[in-house]
């Protein structure tokens, strides 16, 4: 089982290091992530210039390629040039995290981790992203990695339809706390968010962006939901975004004839 | 009628004086676009840095401000602090473009001229995101910055249901070349694409992306088909990504018990 692995915090991250150890332990793992911080960076592709490529290392026992760009990128680099230049096998699977952080409701859309598996899966390569919802500074990974280890050859097995990643969120508990595994929608939830004024020294303005997450869901079968009840989160996705629904109401109804 | 107006080719662009020119004689026209070109950034946010805002006055007739972000950075800041700050009225309507080349297919998840019509989407703001489907130099943008001002006041008039917006893609015809309009759905065309390795003067090695353009799709009712047949491309898209169909099948067939 041959698995490349990325994420959008970086390479020198905690989360990538605990799934690449766990992962290491059932399969080939090649590394191929950000070298710095790329969160919220959405789909972003770096066109207007060229991509570096070092080799990172660290304690010994993680090994990886640093790249210059972002999370899409990565995979990108990896799959369409970089692996098969170096004689890497093609991979069988992508996973891309572990974040630090949720990527649930409307957080989905400006997911870097996510976007590193949706790449994967424009370029036909199974995927899922997995983020662990804590923000603590010293979050144990543990959990998560223990089920991206169990979870990959499944994924695998069992394949995906064309187009289709799965979005995977683990809760921030115990392993002996989970309250099972669900397949999940994503949720309405979303933050209401605004800028922050400030003056610089030189009495310039500048805003910083800030809000809070509300959570608007209530149904069983939504992601949110089923992390704050401390199930696994598993939700199908894909990068179809035709509303086809109002599709059909607009060629009913809309007129326009200019 | 109130518009907002921003894009992804920079405040500094044709496309978005063309569409500001013809918007001036039916609405009240606000401009907040990125200082620089921001293409193929997806729906990044700006969560690490604070964003600066600066005036931007060209010609003596076209103003507006510049912000030091990505588009998404522009529509979140402008209405949730920026519009209220400055007095603006809140916009009946965001318009994300003309961007200069087209979104369609696949190019959808990479567009930064989309992701700002759907973070206007996301704020609960109608919005339609509108691209010239030519790369030259000196693209006519005329009939798309009229269809604009045309179709502006109908979406308006029409609304959209929430959490849905309109990516429109204009032929790169002139106006009695049209072929009508079409109310269409997200192709499956794709880059065939990779990553052309080459040395510096150092002789260390960094990696080019390039590819070209796959037209996969054959229907009548595709973006990229009614663009090859001179016809206007509306399609309605929104952000739950859920893929609903797959959601039942695992409901029904996997079995994750770790």
């Amino acid at each position: 089982m041959n698995i490349l692995v990325t994420n959008d915090d970086g390479i020198n991250s905690q989360g990538i290091y605990a799934l690449v150890a766990a992962l290491k332990e059932v399969a080939n793992v090649i590394v191929m992530a950000p070298l710095g911080e790329q969160s919220a960076v959405g789909h972003a592709l770096t066109v207007s210039l060229p991509l570096r490529v070092t080799e990172f290392q660290k304690d010994g026992d993680f090994f990886g390629y640093a790249v210059s760009g972002t999370p899409a990128d990565c995979v990108k680099l990896a799959l369409r040039t970089f692996l098969a230049e170096r004689s890497h096998p093609k991979p069988d699977l992508v996973i891309s995290g572990i974040n630090h952080g949720r990527n649930t409701a409307v957080n989905v859309i400006y997911s870097g981790t996510v976007s590193a598996a949706t790449e994967a899966t424009v370029l036909d390569v199974p995927a899922f992203a997995i983020s662990l919802t804590s923000y603590h500074r010293k979050a144990d990974f543990s959990v998560a990695a223990n089920f991206a280890k169990k979870f990959a050859p499944y994924v695998i097995k069992s394949g995906l339809p064309k187009g289709t990643l799965l979005n995977v969120n683990i809760p921030a508990c115990q392993e002996n706390e989970l309250e099972g595994i669900s397949f999940t929608r994503q949720g309405k939830s979303y933050w209401d968010d605004m800028f922050e004024r400030r003056l610089d020294p030189q009495e310039r303005p500048y805003y910083w962006l800030k809000g809070h997450y509300i959570l608007e869901d209530k149904d069983e079968d939504i992601d949110d939901i089923a992390i704050r009840e401390n199930r696994i989160s598993i939700s199908p996705i894909h990068y179809d975004l035709t509303n086809y629904k109002f599709l059909e109401e607009m060629r009913e109804n809309w007129k326009v004839n200019f």
